[in-house]
C-alpha cells in the first residue's frame, strides 16, 4: 500500500492552513474533508477577526479559502475516516471501504460531531458500525437500521438495502428522502441502541425496532472515537504548543483542541502542527 | 492618569490580530508600533501559507492588514515602549517621556530586536538610557553619545543637541544623516560602554570617546529587558497556551514567544491573547 506522508482529516481553516505548508514543504499529503470545507464556515454571519479581510462573511471568505489551495493544487479527498489506528511509526485511517496509511496525522475535525446515543460506544462493533458500506455483507438478508445524519447517508443507505433483508432509515436532519421503496423511513428519535454483547434493538420515541445491525453515519465522530488511545482533557484534544498530542506522530489543530473557536486560530494553529509533522516525518526518514 | 483595559506592543500579525479582537469587545486599548506595521514583512517576498492570501508578498499582505485596521478605526500610536512595569493589577509603561497604564499588556514585539551592546545593561540607568528625549534634561552642557538604529534617532540626537555640551552620533544603518551641525557623526562600529558604576567612555572600533551618557535608540528592545520580571526560555518569552506569561495580566504572542516565525501563527497567537486578556479584564472589573 502506498504511504503517504501527512494525512490531514477535516477541511476547516486548521486542516487548510495545515495543507498549504504540507504542499510547500514537499510532503505527500492527502486531507479528508468537503469541497464545502467546513458547514461552520459556510453559516457563519459577517467576520472582522480574521487579519487582512474586513466585512466578509463566512461563504465569501471560504471562497478565498477555496480559491487559494485551488491555486496551491491542492484536492479536497471527500470521504469520512472512520478510525486511525497509531501502528508504531505509521498510522492506518479506516476510511469507508478503503484503508490509507500514513506517517503522520494531523486531526483538524472541528467541533461539530454529534454525541453518541446511548448504547452506541458500548455496541460498537457488537452489531454497530460507522460504515455501512463497508460493513455491509455482514448483514445479507438481515434487518439493519441506519441512523443518517445528512443526505449522503442515503445513498449508503440504498447501498445496504440491496444486500439486507429490511432497512430502516432514521433521518437526523429534515428534507426530501430520495431513498428506495424497500426502505422504511421512520422519522422518530432514537433514544437507545438495545443489546447485550450484541445489538438486539433500537429504541426510538416510542418505537423499539428490533435489529441486527445498526449504522450511525454522522457528519464526524468525535476525535476520541477516532483515535484510540487520545488524550482528551475537557472534550478536547490534549496537545502541546508546537501541537502534538500524547500519540507519537499525532497532531492536532482548530477547534477540536480548545477555546477559542476562531478561524485566525484556528489558521494559526494548522500552520504549527504542519510544521511540527514536517519535522517529525523528516527525523523518521532520516533514521 | 487615563488608565487602558489594554496595551498592545507592536504592530505585526501579532499585534493587529490582537487589536482587532479588543476592538470587537469594545476594550478601551492602545498599540504600539510602526505605521509600516513590521519591518520583516515589508521585506518578506512571496508568501503562500497565510490562508485566504495566494500568490502575493509581504508589502501587498502588509497593504490588506493596513485597510483592515484602517476600516475598524484603529490607530497605531507610533512611539517606542521602553519599559513596562507590572504593579499588581495594571501595568505602567514608559514611553518615551510619557507614561500609560493599562491593566492587561499584550506583548507582540518580534524577534527583530538588537543584542544588547557590552556593558549596556550592566549601566542601565548609570548614564545609559533607552530615551534620549526624556532624559536629556540630566545631561545639560555634558557629553553625549548616541548610538542610533534608525532614522528617528537623528531627531533625538537634535534634540539631545539643544541642552548637551556635546553630541556625538553613531549611526547603525547607511543613510544621509540629517542632524545638526553642532552634531558630530561618528562613522565607527560600537564596541563597549565602559564604566565604573558610571558611564565613562563608550568604546568604538579604533576610537575611545569620552562621554557622560550614552543613548541607545533601537528599533525594539528585547521583551526580557522591556518587563523586568518576565520569564524567557531559550529566548523566547514562556507562554501557555492560552498566551499566559509568568506575569498576571501580560500576555505575549508572535515571533517572541517562538518558532515557528510565520504571520498566519502570530495572527492565531494574537486573537488567543487578545480573548485571554479580555477575560483578564472582564474578570477584574467584576471584583
Amino acid at each position: 500500500m502506498e504511504r503517504y506522508d501527512l494525512a490531514i482529516v477535516g477541511s476547516g481553516p486548521a486542516g487548510l492552513s495545515a495543507a498549504l505548508n504540507a504542499k510547500i514543504r514537499n510532503k505527500k499529503f492527502i486531507i479528508f474533508g468537503s469541497k464545502d470545507l467546513s458547514n461552520k464556515i459556510m453559516k457563519a454571519p459577517k467576520i472582522n477577526n480574521y487579519l487582512g479581510f474586513y466585512g466578509m462573511n463566512g461563504a465569501e471568505i471560504k471562497e478565498k479559502f477555496a480559491e487559494h489551495i485551488d491555486k496551491m493544487g491542492i484536492q479536497i479527498t471527500e470521504e469520512r475516516v472512520n478510525n486511525i489506528y497509531a501502528m508504531g511509526d505509521y498510522f492506518t485511517l479506516m476510511v469507508n471501504d478503503k484503508m490509507y496509511e500514513a506517517t503522520a496525522v494531523i486531526l483538524a475535525t472541528g467541533m461539530e460531531y454529534t454525541k453518541p446515543l446511548k448504547g452506541e460506544l458500548e455496541l460498537l462493533g457488537k452489531g454497530v458500525g460507522y460504515c455501512a458500506t463497508c460493513d455491509a455483507p455482514l448483514y445479507k438478508g438481515k434487518t439493519v437500521s441506519i441512523v443518517g445524519y445528512n443526505k449522503e447517508a442515503e445513498e449508503e443507505a440504498n447501498y445496504v438495502s440491496e444486500l439486507a433483508g429490511k432497512v430502516y432509515y432514521i433521518p437526523m436532519y429534515k428534507d426530501e428522502y430520495e431513498v428506495r421503496d424497500n426502505i422504511e423511513v421512520v422519522n422518530k428519535k432514537p433514544l437507545e441502541i438495545v443489546g447485550d454483547n450484541k445489538v438486539s434493538s433500537l429504541k426510538l420515541d416510542g418505537l423499539d425496532l428490533e435489529t441486527d445491525g445498526v449504522f450511525v453515519l454522522k457528519d464526524s465522530i468525535s476525535p476520541g472515537q477516532l483515535v484510540p488511545g487520545l488524550e482528551i482533557v475537557d472534550g478536547h484534544i490534549n496537545v502541546d504548543r508546537e501541537m502534538k498530542s500524547n500519540i507519537p506522530g499525532c497532531f492536532a489543530a482548530g477547534d477540536c483542541v480548545g477555546k477559542p473557536y476562531q478561524y485566525i486560530k484556528s489558521a494559526g494553529e494548522g500552520n504549527i502542527a504542519a510544521l511540527s509533522a514536517v519535522r517529525y516525518i523528516d527525523i523518521l526518514k532520516n533514521k
